[in-house]
C-alpha cells in the first residue's frame, strides 16, 4: 500500500466488475483506488470514466510483482484456466485476491488457501456463496464464539425460481426452465444449476468454514431437481408443503454430513416460503440459537456488494485467512454417514387394478415405513396408472429405499417412483 | 496483550456473563483468557470453575491502569451510574470495552466514541442491538461499499411477543402482557419496552451507523403499543394484515427519518410473519438490494454470542471504531421531516345512529383521504358504539390527522380513535 491507499486491479468488467469499478470510482470505499482493469475487448464502451485507470487485455499486467497493485479482483470465472492462473500468480506476487468464483474455490481451495497463508495474503470470497448475503462473515466472525451444529440453505437461485414458479403457475419443469432461461435466470446449459452442483459447491465452502471439513464435492450426497413434476408440486401443496432445493450440512461426531437435494418443507420450516431467485441460510449454533439470513443470491448488485465488502476489509487490514484455521487441520467428511432420518414423500404410479394399493402399503409396512398421510387421485385423461402419494412418519433412509426397491419389483407398478425427504425445521 | 493472549475482565455474571465466561473457560476463543470477574456477591455458586480467575466485588479492580486486563466486558446494565463509570474508566486506562448496554450507548455514544478514538481503543456493541443477529457487523462491514437507504426492523421482543400472542389467542393487551411478565419476556415495569423506548434506542444506534445520524432519542417519532386492542388485532387480520411494533429509519435528503410505532403489515411485508420474541431487520441498500436478518433478539445465549463475536474481533486486531466515521462528522436528524406517507388503518367507535357513518366518510373525503376497504361490525353486547375500521389509500400523515381531528369534533363520536400506518414493504 502506497500513501495508505490500496490499489486494486480488476479482471473482468461484466455485470459485476462494472458495478465494482463504478463504486470505487465514485469513492464508495475511502482509501481504495482503481489502478488497472483487464478486459477481453478494450473497444467496448462500458459507460465508465476510466481516465487515470490502466486498461488492458493481458492478465499478466495485474500480477507483475513490480506493479503498484495491492489487490486483484478476479471476476472472469471458470474452475481452472485463466482464473486459477491469475489467482495463483497474484498470491505468489504478494497481492491479495477477492473472488466470486465458487467453482474454482470448491476445487482448489486447499491449494489456494495454503498459498495465501504462505505469502501472508488474503483470499476473500464472500461473493462466492449466497451473493449479497454476508454468510461467510457471519459464520467466520460474528459466530466466532459459537459452535455451529447445522446449516440449511437455499443456495441456488435458478432452482428456487423454477420450483417456486412451478408452484405458482402449475407449469411443467421443462416449461419453467425455458422461462428461467429467457429471463437470464438459467444458463443455456442449465445442468450445473439444476443438477445441484452449484449449490453443492457452495455448501462445501460453508462446511469448510463452519465444521472444518475439506471442501470436496464428492463428499456431498447430491441430487438435482430434474425429476420433480408438476404432479409432485401439486401433491406437496396438498400436504401443505413447498418443494425446494435444500443444501444442508449437519455436524455429527466431530465430522459433518453434507446433503443437497429437493425436499418437501412443512410450513414450520424457515425456508418454506423463500420464493424466486432469493437465497437464504438458516444457521443453528450454540449459544446463539437459530439465525436466518436472506437476500439476493446472484446478480450484479448483490455480487458487487459482497466484493466491495471484502475489498473494504482488506483495505482496513481486517482480512481473515480462508478457513479461519490452518488448512492442515481440516478433515475429510465421512459421507457414508449421510443417511437421512426424516419423514418421506413417496410418489408411485400404480396400475389401476384391484389390490395394487394394498400390495404397496403391505411392502411399506413390512419394512417399518408407516404412513402419516396418503392421497390417491384419479389418473389424468389417457393415463393408465393412478398417482398415489404418501407422507411417511420419520424413518431411516435405508428402510425407505429397501421398500421402494421391493415395490419396483411388483408387476404392474410403474418404475417411476419419487422419494423426497420432508423437513419440518 | 501479553504473549499474544488477550486478558479479559467481566463485570456481571448474570445470564449473559455466565455464558460468556463459560465459553472462554472452554477455550471457545483461542488466545483469549478470562483474567478477572467482578460480581455483587462472590458467595453465589454460578456453576463455573473459576480457578485461576480473580473474583471480586470492586469494579475498580477491572480498570486499574496497571492490571493485566486488555478488555473489559460490561454486563451490569443501566444508562448511567456504575456501568457508565466503568466504561469510561476502562477506555481511559487504555482498555477496550465490549458492552450489551443499549441504554447507555443511546445516551452517551458520542462521548464514549470520542473517548475510545482518543485512547485508540475499541468500544464494541453488537449485543446492544437485536441480540444474536449480527446487524452491526453487517451494516458496518459487509455493506461497507453500499449506500443504505432504509432500515426496517422488529427490535423489541417483548412487544412482538405481545402483539403476535394477541393475534394467536384473541386475548386483550393487559392479559397477554401479564403472560409475558410471568414468562420473563417483560419486566415488572414494562413501560421501557411497551412504550417503544427500547426499540427507539436501538434504532438510533443503527441509524448512527447506517446514515451518520447522531444517536438522539428525541429525534425519533415514537409511539408504543399500549392502545392496541383485541379489536384492532382482529380487524387487522380481517384486512389480511398483522400488527407489529416497527422501527424504521429512512434516508432523506442527506439526513434520515426515524420512526418507531405499531403498524399494520400486509402479507407482502418481509416482517409480516415474524412471531414471538424473534427480532428481524430488513436492510435496503444500493447496490445489494434487500437483505433480511432474523434471530433471537434477547436471552443469555443470543447476547453471549454477540459479546463473544466482539471479543474475537478485538482479540484478532479486527475491532472497528464505533460509527465507522469520525464522531464530529455525524449530523443531527431532522425529525420534523418524519411525516409518513402511507396507507392508514383508522378505527372509530361511532354512535349507533343514522348518519354517523356518512358524517365520518364525508370528513375523510373532504380531506382527500380516500377509503380502500371498510368493515363495520355489530357492537359487542352492552356497547352503544359501532366499531368501524377503514384502510385508506396512500395519503400524507397530515391529511389523516386533520381528518381525525375533525371527526373527533362531531358530537356522538367516541373520542377513542386509533390511526396506524399500513406498510406494504
Amino acid at each position: 500500500m502506497k500513501d495508505g491507499q490500496l490499489a486494486i486491479g480488476i479482471a473482468g468488467l461484466g455485470t459485476v466488475g462494472k458495478q465494482v469499478a463504478q463504486a470505487i470510482l465514485n469513492g464508495a470505499l475511502p482509501g481504495v483506488v482503481l489502478s488497472h482493469v483487464v478486459v477481453r475487448d478494450t473497444a467496448i464502451d462500458r459507460g465508465l470514466d476510466l481516465a487515470g485507470v490502466q486498461v488492458g487485455t493481458d492478465l499478466q499486467e495485474l500480477v507483475a510483482p513490480d506493479n503498484s497493485i495491492d489487490l486483484v479482483v478476479e471476476l472472469i470465472g471458470g474452475e481452472n484456466g485463466p482464473a486459477l492462473d491469475l489467482v495463483k500468480s497474484a498470491l505468489s506476487s504478494g497481492k491479495s485476491v477477492v473472488t466470486a468464483n465458487k467453482a474454482m474455490l470448491a476445487r482448489h481451495s486447499i491449494e489456494l488457501a495454503t498459498l495465501a497463508d504462505e505469502k501472508n495474503q488474503i483470499l476473500a470470497f464472500e461473493a462466492a456463496v449466497a451473493g449479497g448475503i454476508p454468510i461467510i462473515k457471519t459464520i467466520r466472525e460474528a459466530l466466532a464464539g459459537n459452535k455451529v451444529t447445522r446449516l440449511s440453505g437455499i443456495l441456488n437461485g435458478t432452482c428456487n425460481f423454477i420450483l417456486s414458479k412451478m408452484a405458482e403457475t402449475g407449469g411443467a419443469f421443462e416449461e419453467i426452465l425455458a422461462q428461467a432461461q429467457s429471463l437470464g435466470y438459467a444458463e443455456a446449459d442449465p445442468s450445473f444449476d439444476i443438477e445441484g452442483i452449484d449449490a453443492a459447491q457452495k455448501l462445501t465452502l460453508l462446511a469448510g468454514l463452519a465444521f472444518g471439513i475439506t471442501p470436496d464435492l464428492t463428499s456431498v450426497s447430491l441430487r438435482g431437481i430434474t425429476d420433480i413434476t408438476a404432479r409432485d408440486i401439486s401433491a406437496s401443496s396438498d400436504f401443505k408443503c413447498s418443494i425446494r432445493l435444500i443444501a444442508k450440512a449437519e455436524s455429527m461426531d466431530g465430522n459433518a454430513n453434507l446433503w443437497v437435494g429437493p425436499a418437501l418443507l412443512r410450513r414450520s420450516h424457515p425456508l418454506y416460503a423463500i420464493d424466486g431467485v432469493t437465497n437464504a441460510v438458516v444457521i443453528s449454533a450454540e449459544p446463539v440459537g437459530e439465525l436466518m439470513l436472506q437476500g439476493p443470491g446472484a446478480g450484479g448488485g448483490a455480487t458487487a456488494s459482497a466484493v466491495l465488502g471484502d475489498i473494504a476489509d482488506i483495505a482496513g487490514g481486517f482480512g481473515r485467512s480462508l478457513f479461519s484455521q490452518p488448512v492442515q487441520t481440516l478433515v475429510k467428511a465421512h459421507s457414508e454417514n449421510a443417511q437421512l432420518v426424516s419423514a418421506w414423500y413417496l410418489r408411485f404410479l400404480l396400475a389401476d387394478t384391484a389390490g395394487s394399493m394394498a400390495s404397496v402399503t403391505q411392502i411399506l409396512a413390512k419394512n417399518g415405513v408407516s404412513i402419516e398421510e396418503a392421497i390417491q387421485r384419479a389418473p389424468n385423461v389417457g393415463e393408465t396408472h393412478l398417482p398415489v402419494v404418501f407422507i411417511t412418519h420419520v424413518t431411516a433412509e435405508s428402510a425407505v429405499i429397501k421398500a421402494i426397491d421391493e415395490v419396483k419389483e411388483l408387476s404392474g407398478i410403474a418404475a417411476d417412483v419419487l422419494c423426497l425427504p420432508v423437513f419440518t425445521e
